[in-house]
């Protein structure tokens, strides 16, 4: 009989759940991009269908068994690290009566509808009675979480969507930025005002927009072999290691946005693309918490992406597969145009800049919503009045301002501040990068992101779900996720101070 | 408590299990359509995971239990009916052993994989383990199912793809066609000589084809709210009801194969797109076997798309939609190049007349096989024969012979023949039809197919599998399936007999 009997058959029923999972997340991936616009019910029977085995099977009385017995056999690193993950998600499928759990899912969908309908109108008191109960559902399950994971609520929340994290790392770091970030998104308008940008008005078809999408992903290492790119209403990265498939969308008048959202996913992409093949389908193998993810995309995206050396490869680019010419089109006017900073009233619209200020009010809002400190009737009053503090405008209505996203309609409170974490992280990954590649500037103006890729791999992608969050980042860049090199990242290139 | 408590159960498990297939159907169409070209595995795995869960969920002896007190409620004849088709999926499912289900689900994909390159190669022999392997499954699965079913090895085989089916009734059928049928090939091609069809040369894009093919499908009714069509390999038609995505393929040379593809898979859509909605989920609102659903499909595209008067329609629309001109693309000559007959090698590409010979040569063949009456050593060599025999053809490698179909290399034995049951149903529905329905043919050379399609769906569609086939096509036609209407069928439009 083998020493780690517990754990072999731990293992065969965590890639049996993956393989569920995983078929779930392409259906996912066909609401969005494939499915005809009356077939919603059918899926959502399907999907909840799987969602139910999954919980069933991450339930199952013989599973805590198997767990209590896999803690005492005498495991390989890799596979311990696995314990520890099948363990978390075993503790969080099990903190939360099955009842409940078919409550929110069920409530999830009837909240969502309602709140598309509201955004369209703007219409928020239509949307109240729903969000109301979704809000409540959240309150249960952060209370359930909270009693089962001995962590407050809405830690308890954070830990389901980035495990690990905690408000106690959260808290001083946004206190910090709310110290001189404001102050300085007035010193970056002031300062850009000298030198407007020109703005890179040019009409490009879909299908030019398309074959630069698809040049810059590959160029970046996304293995089209293993995945897609299609078309969706919002950008997103799905389907699985293995299968990975993004999305972006296309304007003629706004090529900036698809090439943009194809940067930022594919940087996603490489992330689940990178992961172990030794490891997939195991908790272990899976990609780390959120706020790793988003600092792959926003790595890609705001790092690479946006950095004068990259304009100065892209300008080119440009001009060769959009036949775009002139001074807006100078890798000088570029960087300034695609570097503007404005204060506006959607996050996902929202500059480098402003951004961690429409995260840290919702960071705010949504603590107050899960203690019910703020009733679900006050929010709009409280978004007004938080955006005039934070930012300095007030939206002109409700669809502008507290309905924007899905987050909160869906009962998600908690994932906000992971944008911003993932933000200060590629930053940290840049210093780095920046350390360990002594000719980065030279590479990127060549469009050459072979090296950059492979160090991410190496210290981020391959060891997928191996050491917690903290011990991942200290790993990758000697230090715990350290917010001074946002700051100096933000600095540097919106007020050039080195 | 409910009189019919233990009904109302198992309604709910065939529900959650439809929903699991379907994500199936899905993750297949999606297989066939969209997915990377080396993600095999991936959903290999997936769909291996699923299909081990809905074999669970019809092998719970909880099931057993609830289907035996279900018999003893009192019922609505819908749920008497639906009774009836849960009793014959629990059964299929639980004759095989779960481990002779696990190895035949592995055999099926090495054995498809071997079958592709010996196709390719033309090599018969490289084949030869993996069939022999996949052939001795089958015939366990075959033997399983006959213990469990009280049915004969090749009746237990033909019940799975269509239940009630039996060699009893196709026996008698087969062998009046393999009397006059061959005879008949040869009447017709010296018939056809003496006007040959002027070939139907043009290249037609593939942009221009897709317009053509989707306003056929919109034509006869498809719901494209709540349906597809793509392109793929073979054309097919998959998902659910409330889903159903249906592919063709483009060829610029042969827009013929791609409009008769695409009409072909809509007379299947129709059919799923016309199943009763309040059914759906459960066994009684499933289409009935293979035969009926073939019969739809044969009815589009070879009742109406290749009769005189739709001919009459389309020729006006390929001079619009393909700007082709001259004597080839008149109505007539339209006729002739659409209904040639000639002996061929290929069962998928062979004409009307001939095709019951390609599967009549099939059913003889599986049959032996099956009982091992003919060695999988000695299939190329039989069937060589029986080409020469029944076509009085000799295919010139095996990849043109006993290597062009992928059932037998599926462990697919008992299928083919729904194939010409299919064709004659489709006569003898038409024949009902043009009863029921007048001016038929002025319908149709107007395009019009509303009341035909009406007429199919509240006499087959709606029916779903309320009845067992035998009492389906009695209630819808008036008499069982009666193969005089297929012969008076070929007679007339190949022979001008009326």
């Amino acid at each position: 009989m083998s020493q780690t009997q517990a754990t072999d058959q731990l293992e065969v029923r965590f890639r049996r759940l993956a393989a569920i999972n995983g078929a779930a997340d392409i259906l996912n991936w066909d609401a969005a991009t494939m499915l005809p616009k009356k077939s919603g019910d059918v899926r959502g029977e399907q999907l909840a269908a799987l969602s139910e085995v999954t919980h069933e099977l991450l339930t199952n009385p013989a599973l805590r068994d198997l767990l209590q017995q896999a803690h005492s056999e005498t495991l390989e690193p890799w596979r311990t690290a696995n314990l520890r993950e099948m363990q978390h998600r075993y503790d969080h499928a099990n903190a939360l009566p099955q009842q409940l759990v078919a409550a929110i899912t069920r409530q999830r969908i009837t909240s969502e509808h309602s709140w598309r309908e509201a955004r369209r109108t703007a219409n928020y008191k239509s949307f109240l009675p729903e969000f109301k109960k979704m809000l409540q559902l959240t309150r249960e399950e952060a209370a359930a979480k909270s009693t089962a994971l001995n962590l407050s609520a809405y830690d308890a929340m954070l830990d389901g969507f980035d495990p690990g994290m905690r408000r106690t790392v959260i808290d001083p770091i946004f206190a910090t930025l709310k110290t001189w970030l404001p102050d300085f998104v007035n010193q970056v308008i002031e300062h850009q005002k000298k030198k407007p940008a020109l703005p890179l008005n040019a009409t490009v078809p879909e299908a030019q927009q398309k074959t630069l999408g698809l040049a810059m992903m590959q160029r970046l290492g996304f293995d089209m072999s293993q995945g897609r790119i299609d078309s969706s209403t919002h950008p997103f990265c799905g389907g699985v290691p293995g299968d990975v498939r993004i999305t972006t969308r296309y304007n003629p008048e706004k090529f900036v946005n698809s090439l943009y959202g194809v940067m930022h996913e594919t940087g996603h992409a490489l992330y689940e693309q990178g992961l172990p093949t030794e490891w997939r389908g195991l908790p272990v193998g899976h990609a780390r918490g959120m706020s790793v993810h988003e600092s792959q995309s926003l790595f890609v995206e705001m790092q690479l992406g946006r950095s004068a050396p990259f304009l100065r490869f892209l300008a080119p680019q440009l001009a060769q597969h959009f036949c775009v010419s002139g001074p807006a089109w100078s890798p000088e006017n570029l960087q300034r145009a695609l570097t503007k900073v404005s204060r506006s009233f959607i996050r996902v619209d929202a500059d480098e800049v402003t951004y961690p200020l429409h995260v840290i009010l919702r960071y705010e809002l949504e603590q107050a919503l899960l203690t019910d400190d703020l009733k679900a009737e006050d929010l709009p009053g409280a978004w007004a009045e938080n955006m005039q503090h934070h930012l300095g405008v007030t939206p002109p209505d409700d669809a502008q301002g507290c309905l924007q996203d899905i987050h909160w309609p869906e009962g998600m409170l908690g994932y906000f501040p992971t944008y911003t974490l993932g933000a200060m992280l590629a930053a940290q990954l840049m210093a780095s990068v920046r350390k360990a590649i002594p000719d980065l500037d030279a590479q990127l103006e060549r469009g050459e992101f072979t090296n950059i890729i492979q160090w991410l791999n190496k210290h981020l992608h391959a060891q997928a779900s191996l050491y917690p969050t903290p011990e991942l980042i200290t790993k990758a860049t000697d230090e715990p996720l350290n917010p001074v090199h946002y700051e100096a990242h933000l600095k540097a290139r919106y007020l050039g101070q080195a």
